[in-house]
């Protein structure tokens, strides 16, 4: 329909061209943001990894939260996976629905904290395509890179091998329980801002490419770390997890130490949003692994192994029963 | 965030499974929707076109419009677009952010709806992300091919070059003007059915991959005939126009006929949604043109030419005052 920017203050021209074409690093193939399509620069041996994420207002981040912070979370979700899927991000699209809250500081704001992150990965803009919504909604289409033979594929977990988490989990979960309106628990002050970063400025493990041709399957924890843990497993295998490895931030454990019937452990792990990696390698893996992880500044934990038996269990191999979490398409 | 499914009845699995997977075609790349990413199968030498476009309920459709309808529009703004880069669709990626409204019906007619385009074009689903929203509203991000010298740049336009139109325009406008609550004229009966199916399912007009090796700049007319044949000017040259030449469909001609108070032959070319191309060519690619339109039953009308004198004329150089049109990102 045509109509879409009548009585809309902001056309898609003024947006593109004051906000987002900086963003294009004049490559080849966005046409500099004149035509309705672009193109990707391809070659034989190298593939496109594509993956495609939509955050929407009030159900992934609040209306009044920082545009900088829904900026992260947009890119945060898309560079998870192409880290989990072994590929160094390239560029990306990004699709904008937005009402007449959104106004032009917003929009600088959004746009200036895309180009920080742009940066940080090497990234370019693609392109996109900017809509009038009553919801604030926002999807990125992200591209990455690698050669065929380092793409992980979720589903190659081998019998026998160990499973690994990067950095630590819990902080995003507390955080978004410091963000919501009644938390079920305080928190000391001290605490507060740094909770409240971790959720609204969460950074995704790109240790992914790094460590690809070590890895037999990947998936980002996002969300929750039985249930990314599951689709590893996809009902062939089992897992024998260390209840005692899973890392857990410091914070987090003093909440669970500090209000031992308010949260749970099973509540950390039930919960998405930390975007650390979950993935499986090889045991004689171990040392290089953990060469590779000291080299590239990540904390990597060893938190169990596949084994033959499906479902999960703990170290005594009982069934841990928890395994509530969510369904996802690509 | 991670609690984006609960309390609703439709899980993202569910949908996959039931609804979307059969839509991958078991190309490899799109792991069977099992990663939370894909990858596209790409050469050297052909070069991936890429576009995405999002339509919201309410205003690029109606809450109750057909699913059937909605696949339709998503799929052809889309379409459209890689059809004015002269690439052919070959792949896409589906963003679906629905709510309670939608239910297992709603989701079996639309995804058949897509398979059924899908097979048309010889294309298939390579992954996406389903959300949960107050609003309806849905991306389609489309990947073509064409080879690098075939990719057809909107802004490469020559002097002297023919302006062709695709197909008919106006059909659209009428079919909205009947969809909406008081439409502004009346509506002969035998004409109703017709025009409601050209508003709610838009054909793209796929001759730009056909045609591209002739074509100097191309664009869709989504935005309206003046606003998109400024795209093509993009402020360095003008446009003679024989207003006579315009294809218009034989329902709009009467209309404009019937109504010269209520319908004005500019309210036509304001407006989108007929999804015919607009393009140039120079002068003597004429015959193959018409040569390879007719091969592919495709109506081609040669309206204008390029100018050196900035802005749009008629035959006679007389200004044609009104652009109004809509600007687009990609």
């Amino acid at each position: 329909m045509t109509n879409k920017s009548y009585n809309f203050q902001l056309s898609e021209k003024f947006i593109i061209n004051n906000f987002l074409k900086k963003l294009n690093l004049n490559t080849t193939g966005t046409f500099n943001f004149e035509n309705d399509a672009a193109f990707l620069k391809t070659s034989s041996k190298i593939k496109t990894v594509v993956t495609t994420d939509t955050i929407v207002e009030n159900i992934d981040f609040f209306t009044n939260d920082p545009p900088e912070s829904i900026a992260q979370k947009i890119m945060c979700v898309n560079l998870s996976d192409i880290s989990a899927m072994g590929a160094k991000p390239k560029t990306y699209t990004l699709n904008l629905s937005i009402n007449s809250t959104i106004d032009k500081t917003w929009l600088k704001r959004f746009s200036k904290h895309l180009s920080k992150i742009q940066k940080k990965y090497k990234m370019y803009l693609l392109g996109g395509d900017i809509s009038r919504s009553k919801e604030i909604s926002l999807t990125i289409t992200c591209f990455g890179e690698s050669i065929l033979k380092n793409i992980i594929n979720q589903k190659n977990s081998r019998l026998g091998d160990d499973i690994w988490v990067t950095g630590d989990l819990g902080n995003s979960f507390l955080g978004y329980n410091k963000m919501i309106k009644k938390p079920k628990f305080k928190f000391e002050k001290k605490h507060i801002k740094k909770l409240k970063n971790f959720y609204l400025y969460p950074e995704p493990c790109m240790f992914g490419s790094k460590a690809s041709k070590y890895i037999n399957a990947a998936v980002d924890i996002s969300d929750g770390f039985y249930g990314d843990l599951q689709k590893i497993l996809h009902g062939k295998f089992g897992a024998k997890i260390s209840r005692e490895s899973i890392p857990i931030s410091d914070i987090a454990k003093k909440f669970l130490t500090d209000n031992p019937n308010k949260i749970k452990f099973s509540d950390i792990l039930s919960w998405g949003d930390d975007y650390e990696l979950l993935f499986t390698s090889f045991k004689k893996n171990r040392k290089k692994l953990l060469t590779l992880a000291k080299k590239n500044k990540v904390k990597i934990s060893l938190v169990g192994s596949i084994i033959n038996k499906t479902g999960i269990y703990d170290d005594s191999l009982r069934p841990i029963i928890n395994t509530n979490s969510f369904d996802h398409f690509c």
